[in-house]
């Protein structure tokens, strides 16, 4: 069996294209660029809790990573570098070697260094830090929203929730949607490009990791507003698609979680830049309400009236 | 039950002193000082491995920052800011906020900013990562040792393991010693002021976490030298005491674990810079050996013979 030296060795040290000194030593070393500030988040993925036993090692390096980096664009930053610490029952080093390949790959991918780690025996547990770069003063907090903002969101939440649901076999879903649900929630793309191009322009953004109107709740916590999300103008089309159940496509975009979306607040007047952006990163934003002074999150219906949402996303030990 | 969001409000939002923005966004904000460059480390510790389960939960929060602080003094660095992420069979809130009291203590003690965190529900987990300033070309590495250099270590290696033996009832230790040990397996104290102190006056250096023969052989593997440890120079007096058997106190100062004190490589010019420093830190620096071109790490005996040492330390997958 390999020693922890070794598996560090053999499968943590990688190439570093922007680093001083990468893993082999007590620390490793990198130098910010002039005017940059760092965002620092960590996130640790336990077994049966984030992802299933079974899943393919190298897929959950990929997604280890990733989320990370949803963090770090979520604040409109550059991730960088990043640390991987990593529980393991015991050494098996063709998954540790997979999930190795898979979390490098997720580097390479978005041009993040993996810098260091840590390897130690015990119940399975994967634990990244990840360092982002942001200009001085520029970073996007939840806290800046604006009544009269509209609020946004990217992509296609709900299709990692319905994802778990057919792994659970809770669930057929439709054709090509099987694959492409299982991909949202096995292989998060962050949304990294997005985040640097909303700088300057959103009020206030966090990304969407327990569920659409959960994390909308911390937002308008951090904000001390309201809101009103509109059901016709949530992107429903696809996880009605997948799973032909109308409550069951509004139940997952609504508080699916592991979507890695951005959701943010922008005034009226960038809305053409945002259709705009839209349209060059070939990625849907779509605009699912309004923040208001009354407190509280509603959905507003077809037929006119609305409902209050209870703002409660995915909780570890709700 | 206090939910996830409840817990880390509850005990992770600590006051911080110089950091931009601290726990409670997607990712936390610190602003290096001019003219530094980061050092970064990671440890993970485990229920079984790293500790034992009935640690007192506030001990535990203490070393696991400790022992992260002490890979950065290694460096010769100072620890500025601190995450910590912490998986828990169940929420307990008792214990989760004595060790995040333990942790907050020692981050305090050290001047160190705690910015951010994870909570999750799994088997119990804690992963710290560290963040440390260097003056930029300044960190001390593994591998600049040169044959001649003067081996040296801080503090009394060896009374961690003999706090564990006596934990885990394998020796009864002697009167005040038996606290001493406790001590020092259960509450390390980082040698920060020393690695400070060290920096441009020593050409090598690491932390003694593996075991001192162990981890000698890192900076002897990373510098392409020998050595030879002389058994007289051992500060063995301390380990002898505590549990009067000599061959015991003997491996113990040898390749015992957890003892996070610097094992550094320094040309014999600075012996007087040292042996002043010593004093003024009031700290024991033991001068045990001299770095070599012969390959391999020796034992020189008493009776001028040497045996060679088996460099092996402690490894979680060994």
């Amino acid at each position: 069996m390999p020693s922890e030296f070794a598996l560090i060795a053999r499968h943590f040290a990688r190439f570093t294209r922007h680093t001083e000194l990468g893993v082999g030593d007590d620390a490793a070393l990198i130098r910010p660029r002039e005017g940059m500030e760092i965002a620092i988040s960590t996130d640790m993925l336990v077994d049966g809790t984030h992802f299933l036993a079974n899943t393919d090692p190298r897929r959950l390096g990929w997604k280890t990573a990733a989320v990370n980096f949803s963090d770090i664009a979520a604040m409109g930053g550059e991730p960088r570098w990043i640390t991987l610490a990593l529980a393991l029952p015991a050494a098996n080093e063709a998954w540790v070697g997979a999930v190795a390949d898979g979390f490098a790959e997720c580097c390479s991918h978005f041009g993040v260094d993996w810098i260091g780690g840590d390897t130690t025996r015990g119940p399975l547990n994967l634990c990244a830090t990840v360092f982002g770069e942001i200009p001085v003063g520029e970073a996007i907090r939840r806290g800046g929203a604006l009544a009269g903002d509209d609020i946004w969101i990217s992509g296609a939440p709900g299709l990692a929730a319905l994802g778990l649901d057919q792994l659970l076999d809770r669930k057929v879903l439709a054709g090509e949607w099987q694959q492409r649900c299982r991909d949202a929630l096995e292989k998060p793309q962050p949304r990294i490009a997005l985040g640097l191009a909303l700088r300057a322009h959103v009020h206030a953004m966090l990304d969407v990791s327990d569920g659409l109107t959960g994390d909308l709740g911390h937002l308008l916590e951090a904000s001390g507003l309201g809101a009103t999300l509109d059901q016709s103008a949530l992107p429903l089309a696809g996880p009605l698609a997948a799973c032909g159940d109308a409550e069951l496509a509004l139940a997952r975009v609504l508080s699916g979680g592991d979507d890695y979306e951005l959701l943010f607040a922008a005034p009226p007047s960038e809305r053409g830049y945002l259709e705009d952006l839209s349209a060059a990163l070939d990625l849907p934003l779509n605009r699912i309400g309004i923040f208001e002074t009354r407190t509280g999150l509603r959905l507003a219906l077809a037929d006119g009236s609305d409902c209050p949402l209870c703002a409660r996303g995915f909780d570890h030990f709700g």
